[in-house]
């Protein structure tokens, strides 16, 4: 019975990966379609009738421990390994959605602790989920909200039953366990949800360190069982058939829901952890409770040692990094998936990346300086602006430097992963490009 | 003499108003090209070389008192009447370049006190002025910091020799006389550049009025001055030939300078201004002074009697309005330019612009309206997002709700002259928009 299930799914997912392919292929005249669609009712977003997979991953290539593959999700394929802008209260900071599709993003993350707050699960899911609310209609991820509730901090109480907080908007207090974070996450209607999760905090004695590890593991039970138990519930519009809800069958893709290992900076503890979360079972499996202040090595090697016990065939999804060289590094170790606010986050503050390092752009150095900020970049700005508009722009307060300072970096950044894809496909490991990033800028 | 310079011109205009015409059809291939040059060095703005006129008006079309035309500037083709965006510091507020030419802008608005400060005038001017340096291919108009000293309020002092104000950033002193205005305009390197004068507050006494007048006639004939000196002092790029200084001659074309009739709330001192900056002679003429406190209908009546005065062969703009009624309003009154920063900052404030009315979007009644803004609208924001969207962006404080709803207000202004222009060349009067426009909303 699960062999013939599954001998469908596969078969039903080369049918709609080649025409999903097409699809993207021909992006312009889809797109055209969907603006025409979408005058009379701005905010649906229906699957398409091709798509009727949850999820598939697959491998097409690899260079010794590196892979490049495509996660085909309900709304989109996703070229892997990917770095996936974020998108806090749906809305990657000061970029608007045709943009970031110009820009090449596949999927989006977005936090389940922000929008839970504001505005509210309710209103997303009668907007028809994230992807009607927000109109983005590739691929979207959300977190559990267990990692920003431990940024909290002062303003949580962790028991086994889940996690006191209070609201950082207006200090209200709420409560997630893995039941409501799976409620939250299904109303918000994403590609892929995580599992509720703790992640502890850096440095922390071992026992704690266990007992946390522990605590997932039975949270990610549970994160399952209500996920199992309620992923029909999904907010998503087939186009002539009204809501999924009603239509539970094995026609409606569902939502995916990854788990996530845990286990301090003890490698034997990971071990652990990705054994009893791949013993619950999960089509995807995340790293999580890295870059949590710990120094860059013991990243790397938690990440090393931690993906050796992962499942090859099952996407891997590193949460929380990185720089440019990390995403190029975390990526030659095998990691498909990454997240990261450092480019949205840096771009505010003026910190940019290009082909040459690393440029803070407010420095009086550039006020005059008219060559683009990166010469080898193919992005808006970079075709367009000078680095002295940006310099005074930014000096300007003026709100165009977030926007055009963001394009570019996270245009830096898919840029970087499709040059990673594309040497992996080539056989080649990438780690030219972190070398050339790091020669100190002329 | 005179008449066969003005004939050789006539002929010179009415073959570039052909090409340029054609140019503009022809947009995205003009764009694509653009782009390709800019590869190499982002701030070059080049004159396109069929670009051979300072600036020229012909009138398409009348009805009544409307009239539909084409002011041709160095930079580009503008369709009158037209509304010109307000750009402060070389940036239309979060909303970058490629968007306003997406938009239809023709030409945007600057602000030479803000520049003058920051990034400063020796800046822009050493990155071809301010098309090079904000990477803006069509027309611009700067304002000559006039009207921005006189908001200044208690900062300023005005003698005879000009004005003497602190700046509002760093509270430096700084001087700014007719002839500085002007060498700062050319610096700036506008299309258009408007004569220094003295803004009078509201009420104010006849004498004041008069004396403020007579004050702003002189200003005009030593703005005139040192303009007709110094003009060829603009840094404007001639591709294939340098700058255009040291080429002075009938081919390179200059700026075009325009005077500003003052005189209050009273209309015979209006129309005296109006006869003697006439007598000075410019090549377009702007009504200064109004929307400084007094009602509206006194506005109407001062800007009806004032055009009365004015040419009816040259541009007329009307400075700093107005409401979307307002601009339909004047310009069937006959005025041919008009600026105003109201669609920009209402939007930040998120008062929106429709064709139903007006829509403050932070209202909790929008947070699940799942229509688009404006069903009536073609814009990029109402093509694709919610009500419900925009509101959550707007109460969330997030970046992209001033962006999206910039767009969205300067689309509606933009495509209400669209509508007003088609109105006139048919023969219509088109007050029909403002009556639809000031319906309450369903």
């Amino acid at each position: 019975m699960e062999g013939s299930r599954a001998h469908r799914r596969r078969v039903r997912r080369s049918f709609h990966t080649r025409s999903l392919t097409r699809l993207n292929c021909a992006g312009y005249r889809d797109d055209a379609l969907h603006r025409e669609t979408r005058r009379r009712s701005p905010n649906a977003s229906p699957l398409l009738q091709s798509q009727r997979v949850s999820l598939s991953f697959h491998i097409d290539s690899s260079t010794g421990k590196a892979r490049t593959g495509r996660l085909l999700t309900p709304h989109a394929e996703v070229s892997t390994p990917v770095f996936m802008p974020v998108g806090t209260v749906a809305s990657v900071k000061g970029v608007s959605q045709d943009i970031l599709e110009d820009l090449g993003a596949q999927i989006i993350l977005g936090n389940t602790y922000h929008l839970y707050l504001r505005p509210g699960i309710a209103t997303v899911r009668r907007m028809g989920g994230l992807h009607g609310f927000m109109s983005w209609r590739r691929a979207i991820l959300t977190d559990s909200g267990g990692f920003q509730v431990f940024s909290l901090n002062e303003l949580r109480k962790v028991t086994e039953e889940g996690v006191t907080f209070r609201s950082h908007l207006d200090g209200s207090s709420h409560f997630f366990s893995p039941e409501s974070a799976m409620e939250a996450q299904i109303g918000l209607g994403a590609d892929i949800i995580m599992a509720f999760d703790e992640c502890t905090e850096f440095p922390v004695d071992r026992a704690r360190a266990r007992a946390s590890m522990e605590m997932t593991a039975r949270w990610a039970a549970r994160s399952k069982k209500y996920f199992e138990d309620h992923k029909h519930e999904v907010p998503w519009k087939n186009e002539d058939e009204g809501t999924s809800r009603g239509h539970v069958g094995a026609a409606v893709p569902t939502q995916s829901l990854f788990g996530i290992v845990q286990g301090g900076m003890d490698r034997e503890l990971r071990k652990e952890s990705a054994e009893r979360t791949i013993e619950i079972g999960f089509p995807g499996y995340a790293i999580g409770g890295l870059s949590v202040g710990e120094p860059r090595e013991l990243t790397r090697e938690i990440v090393e040692s931690t993906l050796e016990h992962l499942p090859k065939d099952k996407p891997r999804y590193l949460m929380g990094v990185g720089t440019p060289e990390e995403i190029v590094e975390y990526s030659n170790l095998g990691v498909d998936m990454m997240d990261c606010v450092l480019p949205t986050r840096a771009a505010r503050h003026g910190l940019l990346f290009t082909s040459e390092g690393k440029v803070s752009i407010k420095q009086a150095r550039y006020a005059q300086d008219p060559a683009p900020l990166d010469p080898n970049c193919g992005c808006r700005v970079c075709q367009r602006y000078s680095r002295a508009y940006l310099r005074h722009l930014y000096a300007s307060n003026e709100v165009l430097a977030q926007v055009l300072n963001t394009i570019h970096n996270l245009s830096f950044y898919l840029d970087t992963m499709r040059r990673v894809r594309h040497s992996i496909s080539l056989g080649v490991e990438s780690r030219f490009l972190s070398s050339v990033w790091s020669r100190p800028r002329p």
